[in-house]
């Protein structure tokens, strides 16, 4: 192979990772720079490509670079420009593919965070040979990437597979960060789990270590935690999320009958405790000619270098 | 063109109408048998076969027909087959399309009757020439052809796409069909909107020409004519009825995010008075980045045609 490598680059809200990634999906280097420190996308395209270019350098040079993948929050994959991504410094429209393909003369895709995911486990993870899946991210937020015959759908402008938004409960739903109410992200995020550990630990009175964490600070493994601990209403955290998400599940299934559903993030490292409530509301509520075809499982890849596998798995997709 | 017809077969439980198209989508002839009076499927094939001959002697016999399409309830297009369709008299799997393809040997393709009227708008219809589009069918039950990037989305078993089983409302949705509760056939599928008309009827005081049609009776069409004398109570069946559909299709834009969304069959056709209520439903309830984007319209193929030329244009796209 005359181009053995891709580089991947996540832009998040805070650390900007970037890293070179062989066919195999092994991170041969990687770096990073502070997102939030540039006000200007120029110098922080600038900054990435001079930190990155040393680590080019050390593998051959950019001739030995098949494309540069770019993972990023509000990511259009037809434009290459991030839109009005709220956590970004950048306001407005920035053409950052074009901007990365200037600077490195290399071509260049990118796409949101969610979508670089579906593919990063299509190319290096648990989806290889999957043609028919949808990828969910339980983060800060809840993001999907949703593949069909071995496409990722990006729809007619770039921007399908917002499952996060779906509306779970349109009457008496939690507001979001959207401006709406009731999106499945206000219950299954990470701010979702810790809004349901201050509603049980308010309305119900039994001991829990729970009650020893300021309410704002609780997080999913600190549920995980106290749920290995045998403390109930750690576990009922649990299975309150996990049923709402295993019931949006069984509505994603009837629209694109997947094989396999695979969760990544913070809240699918809970292992069973999260599961079984999933799958079991997944199975509970889903149709009948889907019931017991669509796999649930947990992404294989680790989570500190997904970010960037998914965004380089996107320039093996490039043409030359 | 050397083979300038398709033959398209429409299933329905009470008639299977069957005929012969050309690609401008004109029926050159067609014809129909009794679906329910046949007990076994091989007499039925071989009925519709000797019934559908004459008509493509006419037009110069086989070798001037490129294949064949099949639209049935539970249709599996990988397969071929027809899977448990509670409607129709034969029970388990029958292979219809094979069945058809060995009596008249010309390729054969089958899928069910949404997916194939989505093919049918996208061959001879609103849809040409739109790549991300979701067609949903208001009839009996609700169903839904999805195309994403010019294919229609059959997942991995042949069976996505039925959005009449969404569920719109978990807690205290209407019994359904299927077994389930809430979905989204119970309120715009033509049982329905009867459903909500007798429930109105029964909780409100005003006077109604609806009253005096027998409430099991209730069609769409039926609130239509009432509408338009400017009934109070049949504007808010409407009005409930679109609500709740142009809620269900926000979500789906969050899915696919397809540039229309297409209406098919008996409520499609009660204009401004259910139109309205969905496109401002959706429209309130879609996701921001989406807003003002997908386009609401209904189909433009005649109701008595659509079926024909949706199971026809399945064989436009079989490989020679």
């Amino acid at each position: 192979m005359e181009r053995p490598y891709v580089v991947g680059i996540d832009i998040g809200g805070t650390n900007t990772v970037f890293g070179i990634v062989d066919a195999r999906g092994n991170i041969i280097d990687s770096g990073k720079v502070k997102t939030q420190t540039y006000l200007s996308p120029d110098k922080y395209v600038n900054d990435v490509c001079e930190n990155l270019l040393p680590l080019i350098d050390k593998i051959g040079g950019l001739e030995r670079i098949k494309g540069v993948g770019v993972g990023a929050p509000n990511g259009n994959y037809y434009t290459g420009t991030i839109e009005f991504a709220p956590n970004l410094p950048w306001k407005g429209v920035i053409p950052l593919a074009a901007m990365f393909e200037e600077r490195l003369n290399v071509p260049t895709a990118l796409t949101n965070d969610a979508n670089a995911a579906a593919v990063g486990e299509m190319t290096y993870g648990a989806a290889r040979g999957l043609k028919n899946f949808i990828m969910i991210t339980l983060g800060t937020g809840v993001g999907s990437g949703i593949v069909i015959n071995g496409q990722v759908v990006y729809g007619h402008d770039g921007f399908a597979g917002e499952l996060g938004h779906v509306c779970v409960d349109r009457k008496t739903g939690r507001p979001c960060g959207c401006g709406r109410k009731g999106c499945l992200e206000t219950y299954c995020s990470a701010t979702g789990v810790a809004r349901t550990a201050r509603e049980l630990l308010t309305s119900r009175t039994e001991p829990s270590v729970l009650r020893d964490i300021p309410a704002d600070d609780i997080t999913s493994k600190d549920v995980y935690e106290a749920a290995e601990q045998g403390d109930v209403i750690a576990k009922d955290i649990f299975e309150y999320t996990g049923r709402i998400l295993g019931e949006a599940l069984s509505d994603f299934i009837a629209f694109s009958s997947p094989e396999a559903i695979i969760l990544f993030g913070g809240l699918a490292k809970s292992g069973d405790y999260i599961l079984r409530p999933i799958q079991r509301a997944m199975e509970e509520n889903v149709l009948n000619i889907y019931k017991g075809k669509t796999r649930l499982f947990v992404s294989e890849l680790k989570d500190s270098d997904a970010a960037v596998l998914g965004a380089s798995a996107l320039a093996w997709e490039l043409k030359d």
